[in-house]
């Protein structure tokens, strides 16, 4: 059992917790909590930690049958970055996707074993942890087959961002791109409808036809689009507002369209 | 120039961005930021306090002609429920809306002149600060006409809350009420179709008829409605999901309710 925080692996760990270059060095994040590590894909971990007290209670989780570690209550607060730590903590391998598997014409439905057309997710310097969590979270949910992301997006493995993920982090293909307009070109290049979000958008995000090959460019929180990303779409959509709400949150924006993605093509099974 | 936190009016400030017991009895709550303070209805600013560095660089701002009072940067800073304080800070009145004023059957849309079926989100002990301000940004957007909360959902004065609204807080109305079936049964005696939405909802969301009045009954964060709520409701839906997705975030669930509704009354303008 560890019981010291001077131990060097329980110092890297914290620093692991706070800095992005930290995980990147090693090419792991980690994962707190019994909810997302029973998610975890059992050849992607590399490390379990768990207090006595965690593990008494939970002993028949199929995890445990994973080499673990144990440390003290003390150990484990220290390297927890949550204020009521469960217990339990996993270092999980990064994930390496290449542009192409993430932005692959056509992926297929879960548990359908039907192709479907793409349907990306393009970030743009999108800075809030919990909203680049809560957009994978629906992302999956709603059959998305990929996300892209500006290299100036909030790190994936900032340790809020995986928790607001709920597991999506394990199951969607993602990319962080050095330059959006390429990418985006070359979702063009392969017959993708490419749509800005954007509140001077002139058409209708509803009125669009979504069963083809779709990809969504969303902005950062406070300043949306950049101009010159916006500008590589085809066509500039936007989400009618009632009342005097000048904007709505990033996260919520992507669900809305994305799940009028998933409403067309249930209308429309593809096959 | 209050230049001392040990000043009882301070005091209470600082007492009442932390306790709801607090803004109750002062039947007030606080709206701290430029841009959120811009949108308070001025017969309902009690106070506003501003440092010098703030009223100087903002002084052509329309609020500043209501009475201000000068506070040290110091003392703002105690003031303060953020952690970088822009140095604006208004005390606001209360509002109390009626059951009746809130689930009228029918509202007047924003700027339209013509009135509406109701579109009502009713909230079962929903905890989540980020969240319950989130449905009311969205839920002005999107066009509902009113929120009902339990008495045990989070204070919708807590300063997150009012925060994450961008000021729907001002513009949209809502009550708690102490026991939800009985107001529910008003909204259904009202004619009010009134949708539970469960993950073991037998009707998928998009197939139902939102052009009349609505309301969707939107449960805990964690549990989900409760069992005696959701049996209050003429119809259970549920979003469908893909993946291994087991459910979306509360906010996110509510504003694809929402923006259904608003999609399908765009496509058919009622006078």
């Amino acid at each position: 059992m560890i019981t010291s925080i001077s131990n060097p692996r329980m110092k890297e760990l914290a620093q692991m917790q706070r800095r992005s270059r930290a995980r990147n060095q090693a090419g792991v994040f980690i994962v707190e909590g019994l909810r997302m590590v029973r998610e975890i894909p059992y050849e992607r971990l590399e490390q379990l930690y768990v207090t006595e007290e965690f593990y008494d209670r939970y002993k028949t989780e199929p995890i445990f049958s994973a080499k673990k570690e144990f440390v003290s209550s003390q150990v484990f607060e220290y390297i927890s970055d949550t204020k009521n730590p469960q217990g339990i903590l996993a270092v999980v391998r990064q994930y390496k996707y290449s542009e192409e598997e993430v932005v692959a014409k056509t992926g297929y439905g879960e548990g359908t074993g039907r192709k479907r057309p793409a349907h990306i997710l393009v970030l743009d310097n999108l800075q809030d942890p919990g909203n680049l969590g809560a957009m994978f979270r629906t992302a999956e949910a709603a059959g998305a087959t990929g996300i892209l992301l500006s290299q100036d997006c909030v790190d994936i493995y900032n340790p809020k961002v995986i928790r607001s993920t709920m597991g999506a982090i394990f199951r969607m293909p993602f990319v962080y791109v050095e330059d959006l307009p390429t990418p985006i070109e070359n979702l063009k290049k392969q017959g993708i409808h490419v749509y800005a979000a954007h509140l001077k958008g002139g058409h209708t995000y509803d009125k669009e036809d979504y069963t083809k090959g779709t990809a969504f460019l969303i902005g950062n929180e406070g300043n949306g689009l950049r101009k010159e990303i916006a500008q590589c779409a085809d066509t500039w959509i936007q989400i009618p507002m009632e009342g005097k709400a000048e904007s709505l949150n990033a996260a919520t924006a992507a669900a809305i369209l994305m799940y009028e993605v998933s409403r067309q093509r249930r209308s429309l099974l593809i096959d």
